[in-house]
């Protein structure tokens, strides 16, 4: 097992490296029946490239999807869909330095540990290029969810010290700035900031905010396979994310019981609501119906063009100063990322709750 | 699926309820030729068992485990180990009231959205109970981690404002009082803290830190099995926990890439190191040999006596005021639950990892 | 791993040994809302316990299964069902003898190659003796078939060279005599013949014949996951069968293809038929909604009071000749275990097929 | 899930239609370190592509494999290795009849039941070009098993009524026929009875035998996941398998125990063999180090040029001649289809048995 495949009902398989042919994913457990097209996953996936803001990589990539199967006539068929991104600018590079180089904050260490050796060009498999399959497959499960009338929406909520401001949230604004964030004012200072940290070659950090709406309840399966462990697995599996919150996250630690709890109480249509929602949406692993309210934290760029300490494999110390294409921040292109991973384990456990209940069984196979 | 089988080569299944006749645990994939009997499982339920302290649920259950399967000769034979744990001190309730009712923070109401109908004894399969089952299996795993030489340390590391001082910490004061708590100041502090809310009949939130050493590097599957990944799905699997950083955590958002990464340099003995440890001993999702740093935020306990807005099935908005056997802070007893779900995930993937370098297949085919 | 999970969405885990505690079994995935007793499980383990004929070993067992989870108010939670059935007469024996050597057809060398060592009273975990804890979770899988319409219905087809004649077929027999036979002449001929092996000290060798009726169509995931595939696994699975067919079966490959294709035509209630059954009821790993029928071979029980050829532990080669309580044979006690293998592979394909077309899934959601 | 995937430890998803764009497979858990370039792929793909004999398709396909990721400087990773056959030869075709008809023998009818319709292009996902997939990755399997010493042989063993002769026996005959029988005399008679079929537009079943030596012993896990059980699984996946035998096979319900039994000795050199192999190298689902030994039985191709009955979806019989490019016998294309089935199987199960005793835990982590 290398851990490329996700999912129990609707399973991805990815595969590719930074610097190799290119990277792509097979989707095993779409449901049959579903309209999908290229151009579905494709606007997702423009969300993501490279090239596009002064705060990524100038790395050039048009990271157009190819449809390899699954499709008949516009829909999806129920059976395996292959898609592949081709690689076309990776750029030639003297790696021999590199290959013997031990640098910090990056994997070059922990995969010769385990595999023996390692794929050094551009980060391989460990590269944030990786990603892109994540987000081809993640359209296609938004397209599932959307027919359920389930919506995710992330964005960038801080760099490094700028937060955004909850009062100035306008969601039209995430897909309009480079920093994919809902706060023009934010987005400003955060410019500046990264503006100056580009001109020293150092990096920051940030986090990200989702939410999902239109969730039915029930999803979530006891013990182990609670909805927020299986969310917490998707998002953590995310390259750089280092912490992860559910609801009221970190601040549980310093409630108190009465403060904690969310009252219930009934709509005048008859549906059951919470006064807050400091659950998130999940009660014992169980979606409530309410909201999903999620966030993660992302460790800066490794990839800096400062000195460095680090060691070789000819067993010296030394010093780096890494030259290449890299994100000064990569919080804003993990946004669609972050979504993709909210929508592949939801889909999942969509279908699992399925046959939870002989009612729902009894339903599919019209005996009731 | 319901979610109660954990693991892919070190697969446990669990069973039971709150008010049923007990909980219990196979492990399926254990090694062969491994010393085990029921005092080396005792030993990890009796920190975990409930009526110890003045702070904990005063249900008083011995929480005797006996082996049904799987040792042989004081030996792990390679097949099943069936364990089980009865109940011996469901109280008497009248639980009339109680079924017709959805509490805020409890399960009540997602286990009716997805079953139709719940065990409504104590909570049922979502009671804290079910770790009984999670604990003894983690004693088992905890065995074969101390052969390669592995050990998990976990405390409290906060009881709501009160937090322990690492400049006070003693790791022979955890299990010396009633709070699991390394820091004796702190103790005190919220002892009088928790003394003051359950006068209340309110409850506390709190955290757990927890400190793996020995590890071996390489343990992790890129992409999405990573260490990190399958830690957290592990640990956001324990009911109450809300929160989760690995290393530095939170921090990293707003750290700068300089300040972030951690440099590496030789030791005397040919030993690589990092001089800082903000990545929690994982990069990449794989163990780089340094200690794994994690820490869990826990909500308080939902059961309170204190009057709060909830809903009942006849379609009411109704007043409630919960009396029952319930614990004011569930933290110091989830300690060993943590250490349990990082033990079972490092088990599970310290077997996998053996099969990624053909260097390591012959080893054990005596083919190299 | 060690083999003992069965299934996807409806998974067992099972465990124990033949001289160990008792054996038992674990369901994760049992849909919510199913009638479940303790009698509906003890029917069928009746049909397998030991000591009831002159054909089968003398070892006295009651099989009494205990429910120990999962059932609320007569029905199942959805939650794992947990079960357990005691051993209460495993036979004082001198295996002083025994653990030292490897008998012929038996799994002594083999398990002491895979573990380093074994429990070797009773053969341990490759007892027969395991069966019971799949018969107890077949009978759950038989609830729920129920309730779709779906019959199950095994019976021994030959015992050793004396074959069941398809025209004294009456399936009301088949529980009526020592040998599940549906046909009373081939039960006398059957009888003498094991009569004069059983006086030999040998065993005979059979074939189980086993007809699903009232399936639906579309059970069976194309390419690995076919029903065909899932059926196979788990019947090859019974520890003595070692070959099977589906239709039929071994005949195809001495036929033509105008001789082997089922011709297709509607009834007159617009049902489609096939005029012939060779496919058994699955074209292309998926259930045509005819009934699919199919056939093991099970080997002769290996433990004989005959002198055999064997080695020691020491490297000497033996002459043995193993005293026991056996079965001279096993095939009518191991009836009722395919039946059970048939259903759990039956539901679990059952459950799966649910998410497969996207009208299901908004059916489910009450989106449609 | 639509079954796309398999394997545990090393699993392999696959994709791809016949008249798509292409078929392909990504194998997730290759180990690293294994020497392995696209001419170790190709030289299989070669043995099973199209219209190299009067007997095949006459569908030219040049069936060149593409590596697309997870091999660096001639070595494999141990990430993701994808491989992409492109399909270059559909012939353009009007479907429009085929589109509205069952054909008996065909996946049509159970495809449109389970999906809600179908990709009718020559089969679609059904159609054997899938097998394409399973050969690319067997041949890398097959890599893994040269390694441990482990050799695969499958070949033609019957064709209709024409059987290979054990004292004609030639392994280099194999792959110099057309019909990959390793009996001289038999290719002249199947070649004249295959004559005689096709010139009436009929087709042909057959039988395939696979012999694995060099087998270490301990492969395979007790209970459900024995290694005839997986194997089973494996070989009825592929399409046309309608019967599989282990060893004796169906012969074991006809003989006694002391028939059955393989008697030990020991050979001059210490070890342990067995004086026959009635049990084909597994016993009690466990390897024993002698050969396996497993039969497959192939139902003939349902493409044929004769008068069948059918039905169509506006409800009416009709009577059908389908004309296309299909061959009067797959059988021996499907010989290396099932050497990679076998392979796969045996690699999973090497892999997974690498864990189960913690002496081998202890090689691995260099702490014996």
């Amino acid at each position: 097992m290398s851990g490329s495949i996700y999912g129990t009902l609707f399973r991805i398989s990815t595969w590719g490296e930074s610097h190799g042919k290119g990277v792509g994913v097979t989707i095993d457990g779409c449901p049959s029946g579903i309209s999908l097209c290229e151009e579905d996953v494709q606007k997702d996936l423009d969300k993501r490239k490279p090239g596009q803001s002064p705060f990524s990589t100038p790395r050039k990539e048009k990271d157009e999807v190819e449809i390899l199967s699954g499709i008949f006539e516009g829909k999806t068929t129920g059976t395996p869909i292959a898609m592949i991104v081709r690689n076309t600018n990776q750029r030639s590079y003297d790696y021999t330095e590199i290959s013997k180089i031990y640098r910090p904050g990056h994997t070059d260490y922990t995969y010769d540990q385990k595999y023996g050796f390692r794929d050094y060009r551009g980060g391989g498999r460990s590269s944030g290029r990786e990603t892109t399959a994540r987000v081809a497959a993640g359209a296609v499960a938004k397209k599932i969810l959307s027919e359920i009338g389930i919506k995710i929406t992330g964005y960038t909520s801080s760099i490094g010290p700028i937060k955004v401001n909850k009062d100035h949230f306008k969601e039209e604004e995430i897909w309009n700035n480079f920093l994919s964030m809902p706060d023009v004012e934010a987005v400003k200072l955060a410019e500046e900031y990264l503006t100056k940290l580009k001109e020293q070659g150092n990096s920051s950090g940030g986090s990200i905010e989702c939410i999902v709406s239109g969730m039915p309840s029930g999803l979530g399966e006891p013990v182990f396979d609670k909805l927020d462990a299986n969310l917490a697995k998707g998002l953590m599996s995310v390259g750089a994310v280092k912490a992860i919150e559910i609801g009221a996250g970190i601040e549980v630690a310093t409630k108190t019981g009465i403060e904690n709890n969310d009252f219930y109480q009934y709509q005048e249509d008859g549906r059951i609501i919470k006064e807050s929602n400091n659950a998130g949406g999940i009660i014992g692993g169980i979606s409530d119906g309410s909201d999903i309210f999620l966030k993660v934290y992302i460790k800066p760029t490794p990839s800096i063009e400062m000195t460095q300490r680090a060691v070789n494999k000819n067993g010296e110390n030394v010093e780096i100063n890494v030259e290449g294409r890299h994100d000064p921040i990569i919080v804003p292109r993990a946004v669609i990322v972050v979504e993709a991973m909210v929508a592949l384990t939801l889909v999942d456990m969509l279908l699992i709750n399925m046959s939870t209940k002989m009612d729902n069984v009894l339903k599919v196979y019209n005996k009731d």
